[in-house]
């Protein structure tokens, strides 16, 4: 394929893609396969002589959609949003024609100055104290990461190097082995499951602390836990905060957490995976202090704000906290401005070598929308969440189990966890809407999250009036059999 | 912006792309910026309002692509190649269009099951013994990972996790941190600085092994750190053999390193980051001699094989051994398929948990270019770069410093390092082509690897006239100096 013919099909392409996302609505939004139903559609193996574009087009589909899960459907209600904005689209075909690799500032300088720049201008729409800012010559600064899960271990193990020269500054006799064994980390008995993935990482201990009424870590359960592990000759180290738990969107309480951990000499990570978007939003914004206690902070543009997959965007106070953790300097990798002091190598920020130029779908995202109109966007879809929350709170069959603060709604029917799980199968087995579960203290839970781009009024009322007619059919079904 | 002005730019959009790359010989390879460039022509915060399109592409063309380095430049000869073809580009569209995460099978199940089949095709293309293939009921098969480095780390990873049960069936009292503290693992002293820097996120150690004239480790280097470690009461776990390493392009001796791996039950993990997509050459698939004896293999598309970063694709023989170290599952993650033993949930074979429908990439390339098409592109390259060899070894003046085997020539000027490093740095300061440096046992030595797509014997022509012009200038003020 030349440049004469990618014309044609790229064009072909755009129109292909305008199509799939104007008529989303009318594709099922959770695909009714079985597991291994592609290969069958698919040969054995390559293709020894080219094939034409059209046929590959064609089987797009016919073998590919009825197989992808739509989550930019306005029936999508599961998980949390992944973000989907024609401006983004339109810079990832850019970064991919450019197609540089920017793991040092030389190797494509744009790549990683761009990416400073708009790290500074996104802390800035969400307030972010100015020590977490780059700027010209701050000791600061962001970084675009793949994922949060990859934000908390880059984090975890910057932490970790850093107690592991604390402890060994105390007593040189230790090993690091020693140390590693005794560093204690703690998080949310909400947090998301890629917290305990990322301990299994790095080798060390991540307890689960206790939340409150509301699903929130408050102080006191930290300060137990650290009085407790330190007598048991333990090592606290790392606290890994959320803002905006995967179950149920609660807050930890950074305000009483962080001037502990800063007293412990516990590095803060503060994870606002999906909450974080809403902080353009002044009247949001609150739910963000105690940032200034903490040492990282992470939430993810590519769920709420626009920018497509990947773009997890993370700040740290103190960038040679990240570059003393992974510095290794070959010299295929060395360029004239490296010890110049200006320049930023991004991956010593990060766990991969190789980095796509992703900071251009931020660019492109906040000029196109500005700032107005992403925040136009946080807000219709709390407002949504909460049309819905109010449809529950009118039907005494169902009962709210989490303060609805932004764009989800846990919720369930009065009763057992059987009932609830049966409900959730005939929505998802009827294949109009899609929702996922939660488990809170034990409780089978329907997450309602506000997802796609295009979800208006009218999809939530649909989702509703389907939701209480299953109910029915269940609860009456139910009665049939007592 | 609507579906209706994205069809519009998005047009616009893949002409500028298009534009770009027939175009791209008229671009300065390398930039000539210097740190900060790029801020000042940069408003400090995000605009309040929307701006235009237009205004954006014209700000493309104006600050950024004077801070880009061309890696698709037939005047570009650093690094490894990466990859950047027209089908690639299209496919990448069309994910981003779809915009799925496919971290569980039911979270999109095209996009895991395509993965799966495509690294079967792949598979094969290679040759791969068949117990690394999925197919319908292998215990193997094949994953996509962002990067080389993050496809080591998991495997670093699983054969810890293996390690540390082993130890612990052996000796029940035995912690954890006990153990990882004796772990050892292994690698060339020609490997990637990521296996370094997996090492120290995996909390292990990490020897480099001595390399042979050929800059390849032989079974008996392997053999003689095994024997000493053990007796020093160390584990080795680990061994990570390089197929094409990073400074010169050598190629460990599986054959002879693959027995020790299995007899000592250390896990051998092949890293053929950058040769592995010359396997699909008939001619080349020796390379890959030994790869039966490893666990897990891995080998980067997005380098050589036309498909766009990112697309590092590893296999391994027993897929438990990956799910066995990382599995969680939490309730919102949980879907009705999930124990059938049927599917996939590809979160368990990664770092990270969100994932991009990358395999259409593959498929879009192995179908419009035919496997034969793909052939012809890898022989290209490796022809050219026999021509710059051979246009080396008629000028006295200059040495080949390891043997040209795939795409890369190492070379210098006979003599001091200091003259090496002054004709580099007056070829890339005079920005016509961009080379990096290797350092070879203490040598100072110049690396020219074919890269771009678009690269014709005309572009290494010039080339090698462009740095024995240099290289002659550098003399003659040398000895004038004298």
């Amino acid at each position: 394929m030349d440049a004469t013919e990618f014309r044609k099909r790229g064009k072909e392409m755009v129109d292909y893609i305008a199509d799939y996302l104007e008529t989303i609505e009318k594709r099922r939004v959770y695909p009714d396969v079985e597991p291994g139903y592609l290969r069958p559609h698919i040969p054995d193996s390559a293709p020894e002589e080219p094939e034409r574009f059209e046929d590959i087009l064609k089987d797009v589909e016919k073998i590919i959609m009825p197989g992808v899960t739509h989550w930019h459907s306005p029936y999508f209600f599961a998980y949390y949003p992944t973000a989907n904005s024609f401006p983004a689209l339109l810079a990832d075909m850019l970064s991919g024609g450019i197609g540089c690799i920017g793991f040092t500032w030389a190797s494509s300088p744009a790549c990683t100055e761009l990416e400073t720049v708009m790290l500074d201008w996104l802390g800035k729409m969400i307030n972010l104290p100015p020590s977490f800012l780059a700027e010209k010559d701050g000791e600061g600064g962001g970084v675009i990461q793949g994922t949060a899960s990859e934000a908390t271990l880059v984090a975890l193990l910057a932490a970790r190097t850093k107690a592991i020269q604390r402890a060994q500054s105390e007593n040189g006799t230790l090993t690091q082995g020693d140390i590693i064994g005794r560093l204690v980390a703690y998080t949310s008995d909400q947090a998301h499951s890629s917290v305990e993935k990322d301990g299994l990482i790095a080798g060390v201990k991540i307890k689960q602390l206790p939340t409150d009424d509301a699903f929130a870590v408050r102080g006191s359960a930290l300060r137990k836990a650290v009085d407790q592990d330190k007598a048991a000759g333990l090592i606290p180290f790392f606290f890994c905060a959320t803002l905006g738990t995967t179950t149920c969107c609660s807050f930890d309480k950074l305000s009483e957490l962080g001037p502990i951990c800063n007293e412990e000499t516990i590095w803060m990570h503060v994870d606002a995976a999906y909450a974080g978007s809403s902080f353009i939003c002044p009247e949001f914004r609150h739910l963000l202090n105690g940032v200034e206690f903490a040492d990282s902070f992470n939430f993810n543009p590519h769920k709420w704000l626009l920018v497509n997959f990947d773009c997890s965007t993370m700040w740290v106070k103190k960038r040679t906290d990240l570059t003393c953790a992974f510095k290794i300097d070959p010299v295929y990798l060395k360029h004239d401005h490296q010890e110049s002091g200006l320049i930023t190598d991004y991956r010593h920020w990060q766990i991969p070598l190789g980095r796509r130029f992703r900071s251009l779908k931020m660019w492109f995202v906040f000029r196109m929308y500005g700032v107005k109109g992403l925040q136009e966007y946080i807000r219709k879809h709390v407002k949504l969440a909460h049309e819905f929350k109010d449809l529950v709170l009118q039907d005494d069959r169902f009962e709210i189990c989490a303060d609805v603060i932004l764009g989800l709604v846990c919720f369930r029917l009065k009763g057992t966890n059987e009932l609830n799980e049966a409900l959730l199968r005939n929505i998802n087995d009827s294949r109009k809407i899609h929702l996922v579960p939660c488990n809170l203290r034990g409780k089978f839970v329907l997450r309602f999250a506000v997802c796609a781009r295009t979800v208006e009024s009218a999809h939530v009322q649909f989702a509703w009036k389907h939701i209480t007619k299953l109910a029915g059919e269940l609860l009456k079904a139910q009665k049939q059999q007592d």
